[in-house]
């Protein structure tokens, strides 16, 4: 499988964009590498590149919430990669939905916010 | 207005994801500082750092194609923006009203392009 097209940054790295097939709502942000994106492609599931613990991680592998695959795009500069998945459970490690859960008003102060998680973080991530 | 909550990284930048409102269609991601934010939300229509001209720069100040703000968030991690706006014309200056308007298939080959561009972009940027 030829990524050579695909521009990584400096650290050889490039954002991920991962939105629901269903309703397009936008859960998460990542970092992937080479390897990641490689993965991800290979075996239909997202995998990432952790910066802080300096690893490849499949999402999903500690609290289930896997996201498969159904198209990937990459932007006009080929520096951004989009996702379009299925999510299994939450996608974010709060157990929210999405990770863009805070919504800010025009002051840049935080709405209420109506949703619920959709699990308990410390059920899901228990030692 | 008190941005001290998000994180922008070394280089004073946080990522922004822009969908339309209508259809969550992701149409662009760009880097914000500081500055770009504070005028967006100022405003309520998109501006951006160029890290390629050094610059503040306002969405469609060439083109016209601006993009107003109706929602914004922030990521659990308040590293990652995320913008619901209307978009006038197209987001890319491609023409293309995404930016990720090329699909890859699972072999990381081109699918073909079936939407057409909305503008001319030799029209819309001529000097």
């Amino acid at each position: 499988m030829n990524l050579d097209f695909i521009k990584f940054n400096e650290q050889g790295l490039v954002p991920a964009v991962v939105q629901t097939a269903s309703d397009g709502r936008v859960v998460m942000v990542a970092w992937m590498n080479r390897e990641s994106l490689a993965k991800s492609i290979e075996t239909g599931l997202m995998h990432y590149w952790s910066r802080s613990r300096g690893k490849l991680w499949l999402k999903g592998e500690s609290s289930g919430n896997t996201q498969r695959i159904l198209r990937w795009f990459a932007d006009c500069d080929n520096d951004t990669l989009l996702f379009e998945i299925e999510q299994k459970g939450g996608a974010c490690h709060t157990g929210y939905r999405s990770c863009f859960y805070q919504q800010y008003d025009s002051n840049a102060q935080p709405v209420p916010i109506e949703e619920k998680p959709l699990f308990d973080p410390d059920e899901v991530y228990k030692k």
